[in-house]
């Protein structure tokens, strides 16, 4: 089946005079997930991970992945006739690299140019320029070939209540303009769908666990245009719409309009958010203001309003999360009871991680106004709680024994906020080694909760405060401590995160009031188990003083940590006294929403140490 | 007297066609202190310190200083004519905008190009261009009519002897050679006067506390040029640079020289630390590769020879302050048991600031090879360690009492190293406030001292964990925690440090093993009292493992923090424990030193708390 899709690929490149064709994972708006139209690189070459580039020429294919899915590619490439080159590994050369070693003078690169970013395609025409290598980036040839392709999602788009937003679109638009003005833009191009969102305050479900609506989106002097399915938008929203000067066109007639754009006009956009197609579709005659999506900013600095929803978010999500915990301690203090290891649910069926993970959304479904699930749960048991990514497939399903951790990080959508939590749970008794690797994260994870500091901060500044205790014993968690956090929105938003290398990508702002931030710190035992504690924390401000405007974090999320995971002997008083306060606060906001047997529970869970 | 230089200065302006005429305070290099033939800004205004510049026009005359000097620039200022713009102040332009506003189209603006750094100079041309303002950077003005002005230093320049260095001068040239190789340069300008002297392992005497020699230096791919009055360099100091390629040439000659480089050549140089003059005589046809000196990086790496040597500069200097802190603490007892507050020396007459900087220069003195001072100390006692660059003079200086603090600021040069290191000594009782916030201070300097990292983390990093336990209480302290610290060189050295700003100087640079850097966080209560805890602290290798190479700090000052300052229960469990260990090490470097009364004192002023 794959080599017969190869096969019409290559054909299709011989018609159109494309010597490589690049198919990255990727849709029209570079969003971190994408929906089944676009899974191109997924049908080509039959590997089904999240993340991958396939490259195909007359006499090559290969796919480049990275150190998550070498078993899962390679398992799913054989006999399909293409490489799989491990990313990282030493001697694989990056597909860029590859591109430019392998094309030859005058050859010509394809690609579809409306799913690679401006950055990667513009950085290719450079080097290939000096070969003398031509691109074609107007043909979707995957597109020509597909037959059965599912069509571009066009779910509802709903208008977000002023009292869940908190800011009205017209507001947002009149802020946007003042920006536009400042910076000499007439014109602002925005093609990032939770931009988009936030935005013009609707909400869809055209992205898995992203509630957005596909759309690119202008914004002029007098008016608006989104580029959209008209389908998905009822009467009420168009009226909405149109009543703050926003015209509805067809979702791919973005790239006709931009052509249109008359000489003088200057525009504003953000090279690294639009694709090469945007950007190509430009007359070099348009002056173009290359800067972040003021959008960016705003959104990350949430309202009052929304604030004071985001924390019903949490107390509802708090709420499930508690729940679930308190039946899973159940579960593995049954299962030591009667002396078993393996853990088994009421009918004696076992606990497996998708039958955990699918409690976990039941019980969140339960809460009022759930919209589903803001990420794919990583539900890992043991050893499988060690790979960071990992997402449970039937395959690797493993049941939950005693005497091991399960690490859970799953977060919700509500109209309220987006959650996202990890709990790392014991089952039955750990042993010493698993208590002082979990109290270690822990107290980076208070440390950093607790953090003062004077405003002009970023993450790249407070970072290591959460990994201190860490490093303190040579040991370190290969990730970022955290991420903004949007509101009904992407569980991944810019441009705020804790990080201690100082990245191009940007996700150290200045840490401003309003703010949400992940805080997860973590540990991996390869082959053994994983370790993460994550809480979102509000930036709020503190004191202003002489020395100038003090912040604080404020916890947002609210289910204990699992105090049989902790080694008391190993926290100073300080920790302590961090860890109570949070768990008397849970304690506080949770209680009243269980049942007698739950509240109890509770009470145990959370007491002071 | 200021009045008729101001008018010589005016009359000569208006010979020469200037309309403003532009005086800072600088030498031709940059240095961070000037020498008496540089003060042309004091001679022309009458003030003193040791911060300022002066803008001159036919109808006007204005002196900018910042905070320190505000006072003592009132005074002095006075009867001159000359306005005082305080700096930083509400409503106050800084210089560049002033002129940039005062000067009108076809107006001239002057300086002497040799006193201006390079990028002021540019950016002033660029503002100044839209308004058609001519620059004319040729003429030193002050030194036309300056009759009396101090000569040149020109004090012998020594050989500093590869058993101090432990890197021979050719060995250097090498590798700069080839980093200019890597960079395409087939030239390198060297105008920073501790970078020359380190690339060529010589020494001197021409700028205060910075043991540099005034010179400009060019590498080329064959020899070396290095400018400079013959007349410092004795037959021996000549031979041993004639033997590894490099001519003397006259100082004043560097300009010419530069100005026939032969279009096709590729210079080396930062913009950033070069004047301007060096950059307005380079040929528009020679081509520029602006970066930072390769020097900057290789000296801040110290090498195990020097590494070794630093060690006995701090033993040295240890001795000499430990000796100190005894004399010190022992008068201020013997006030206490007589019933007074006032402190005095044997003979009775009271301690004042100026007094025990002296008696501790003396100590100095003392140790083998003492070279002189790294910096003028700093000895403020009571509201005056409130004061950041509080320097004593006779109109100031105040006498000690019991039940405040005296902070000293000092360091020494030796041939084996510089040192740095401050002390805030607790005379008699002090109160709890004073206590505590020593204490808080105290605990910053521990816990950074103590820090554990990842290689790739700089100072921006780090510097949080040394504030973290102030911030917590609201207050903090308005410099950076640390910079780096020379080797027989300048107490200021590029490019390591510890700020948690972002800032373009760059003073954060990745901390690699071998860097030398100051932790010295500080709290200063405006008009009642300062306290600041300053060691030198060398970064070495730590274990390596999965994670990457970790990294720790290796504390090199030798001095007892005074304990009388300690309130101990605010400190945890850790903290005391650091203390501990590094007092327990300060006795055991330390006391074989000493007397046998100065010997049992240290015993009982590093007890384990």
């Amino acid at each position: 089946m794959i080599s017969e899709r190869m096969d019409a690929l290559r054909e299709r490149m011989r018609q159109y005079g494309i010597d490589a064709y690049l198919v990255p994972t990727n849709d029209f708006h570079g969003s971190e997930y994408v929906g089944d139209y676009f899974k191109c690189r997924r049908y080509l070459s039959g590997f089904t991970g999240s993340a991958g580039t396939l490259v195909v020429t007359q006499d090559m294919a290969g796919l480049w992945t990275d150190g998550r899915y070498f078993l899962q590619a390679e398992e799913q490439l054989q006999n399909t006739g293409i490489t799989l080159y491990k990313m990282g590994q030493e001697g694989i050369p990056e597909v860029h690299d590859f591109l430019v070693e392998k094309l030859q003078k005058g050859q010509c690169l394809g690609f579809d140019g409306r799913v690679v970013s401006c950055r990667t395609a513009e950085k290719l025409k450079k080097d290939l320029e000096a070969k003398q290598v031509r691109m074609d980036f107007t043909h979707d040839l995957t597109g020509e070939i597909w037959k059965d392709r599912p069509p571009l999602s066009a779910e509802p788009a709903m208008l977000l209540e002023e009292k869940y937003t908190g800011q009205s679109r017209a507001e947002k638009l009149a802020k946007l303009r003042a920006v536009m003005e400042e910076k000499g833009a007439d014109c602002h191009i925005l093609t990032s769908l939770d931009d988009i969102a936030w935005l013009f305050n609707i909400r869809g479900n055209d992205v898995e666990c992203n509630p957005v609506v596909l759309s690119y989106a202008v914004i002029l002097k007098e008016k608006a245009l989104l580029f959209a399915d008209s389908r998905a938008f009822g009467a009420p929203v168009q009226e909405a719409l149109a009543a703050d000067g926003v015209r509805l066109l067809p979702y791919q007639n973005i790239y006709v309009w931009i052509r249109k754009l008359t000489p003088g006009r200057t525009v504003l956009l953000d090279r690294g958010k639009i694709n090469y197609a945007v950007a190509a579709s430009l007359s070099a005659q348009v002056k173009v203001v290359d800067e972040p999506n003021p959008t960016v900013a705003m959104k990350a600095v949430k309202n009052p309003v929304e604030i004071a929803n985001i924390r019903l978010a949490h107390i509802k999500d708090g709420v499930a999360v508690t729940r679930f915990m308190y039946w899973l301690k159940k579960r593995a203090e049954a299962a030591k009871k009667a002396g078993r290891t393996e853990i088994t649910d009421e009918t004696g069926a076992p606990l497996t991680e998708l039958g955990v993970s699918a409690r976990l959304e039941a019980l969140r479904a339960k809460q009022e106004n759930f919209r589903g699930i803001s990420f794919e749960t990583i539900a890992g048991f043991g050893p499988h709680g060690a790979v960071i990514h990992y997402a449970a497939t039937p395959e690797t399903d493993s049941r939950l024994h005693t005497g091991d951790f399960l690490l859970v990080d799953s977060g919700g959508q509500y109209p309220e906020g987006t959650t996202d939590i990890t709990r790392t749970f014991a089952l039955g008794d750990v042993d010493r080694e698993r208590k002082h690797y979990f109290t270690l994260v822990l107290r980076g994870n208070l440390r950093l909760a607790a953090a003062r500091f004077l405003h002009g901060c970023r993450g790249v500044n407070l970072d290591c405060l959460c990994r201190e205790p860490l490093w303190e014993e040579g040991v370190d968690y290969n990730h970022g401590t955290g991420h903004g956090v949007g509101c009904y929105l992407n569980v991944h938003e810019g441009p705020n995160g804790f990080r201690w290398k100082i990245t191009k990508g940007g996700d150290s702002a200045v840490l401003e009031a309003g703010m949400v931030t992940s805080n997860e710190p973590g540990l991996y035992l390869e082959g053994r188990f994983g370790i993460r504690h994550e809480n979102l924390i509000l930036c709020c401000k503190w004191e202003k003083n002489e020395y100038g405007q003090f912040m604080f974090f404020d916890t947002l999320t609210m289910v204990p940590f699992d105090l049989d995971g902790i080694e008391i002997s190993q926290m100073s008083e300080r920790e302590k006294g961090l860890l109570n306060a949070y768990h008397k606060q849970v304690y506080q906001t949770i209680a009243p929403y269980l049942s007698r047997e739950e509240r109890e529970w509770l009470a145990g869970a959370t007491r002071a140490i």
